[in-house]
């Protein structure tokens, strides 16, 4: 299966003629937009950096773009010098056709304020063991971030906003998961509470489907 | 090429067991999106409006979807009792990315009140020869009536709507493409009235890419 970086690396290589490494600022899950993902690598080749992107650009196929290029120092790492992330999760309230399917969550009734409520609870620092993927290392750095989280009400389309220093596996999902069921009435606003307390997967572990999911901005 | 007639006709028969000749209430160009196609069928066997309809969309694939069947009397033609249609023309204007690619035109720069005094010679009854594909029978009826076209902005999406006694091939994205044109200053208001004058599809032949075109609506 081709992947978005296996793509890009046969791109570069066809413009500079040797191959080169990759690295991300880190990894969506399939089925999980990037529009604002960073990569970086080194190069040998002296070229400008508008020529350089439009000829990578040239070799990619139609659903992958460079949008933007920069040389920078040799201390800049696309993962190590993030400094913060900004997500999107998109919910189609309204006027749902099959063209959203890949590109949109469904939901329908939905409390909007009880989600905005919910949603504040996961602003601030917060041990994320109970609201990521179980396969975890539990040896990793649980305690994240998260210096705003907040609800754009468009209309057809809601907007979950999250801003943090970064997320573990599934996190979005799994705190999504728990909004939009606290949203449909399933479940209550509590058991935020609950997991972030017992740090347990298990109590609340429905993940929101991975196409409303869109890694929008790297901060460095 | 698989279509979307012959997915229908694959997925009723395989659940009336036998075949069923689909009219639709028109035909859309290649990369033209229908959330409002209208089609019929004759069928002999007793069953449900919603039964039929979660039964076909059962075998559908995930990109086609039947979303309202009526029972309707023998005198019901999908094309020939069509009123009038509508249809959207999407224009993204700000924040563009590959994920739009196949459901939105794009353009910069456009001088939007400008293409609104455009959009507004369209309305009425006029001769529409020099509006749409060279290619159609000379013996054609071409004068239709628009009896509403407008367009909505929604800040980084432009909506054209034109609502009308039916359109002729490539009409709606040739009178775009003239539109487009002059809202990019390449063109002028005048050139409406001269095609409208010459019914000379050559004067003006910017054909604006299908991805942006929708049919909504068809009226009965």
């Amino acid at each position: 299966m081709p992947t978005i970086e296996l793509e890009l690396m046969e791109a570069i290589k066809k413009v500079l003629n040797y191959d080169v490494k990759i690295y991300a600022s880190g990894r969506t899950d399939k089925g999980v937009h990037a529009i604002g993902q960073v990569i970086h690598f080194d190069i040998e080749t002296d070229i400008s950096e508008y020529g350089l992107m439009k000829a990578i650009n040239r070799f990619l196929p139609d659903d992958i773009r460079i949008v933007e290029l920069n040389i920078v120092g040799d201390d800049f790492h696309a993962r190590f010098s993030a400094k913060s992330k900004e997500y999107h999760y998109l919910v189609k309230i309204n006027n749902y056709t099959v063209f959203d399917r890949l590109y949109y969550a469904r939901y329908y009734n939905l409390d909007i304020d009880k989600m905005k409520e919910a949603i504040k609870k996961f602003i601030g620092v917060h041990n994320f063991k109970g609201f990521c993927s179980a396969s975890v290392d539990p040896r990793k750095d649980f305690v994240k971030e998260i210096y705003d989280a907040h609800i754009e009400d468009n209309g057809d389309v809601l907007k979950f906003v999250f801003i943090g220093t970064g997320f573990l596996k599934y996190q979005i999902r799994r705190m999504m998961g728990l909004i939009l069921d606290i949203g449909l009435n399933k479940d209550t606003l509590e058991t935020i509470d609950k997991v972030f307390e017992e740090k347990d997967p298990k109590i609340s572990h429905m993940k929101a489907p991975a196409e409303g999911l869109y890694l929008v901005k790297v901060n460095y």
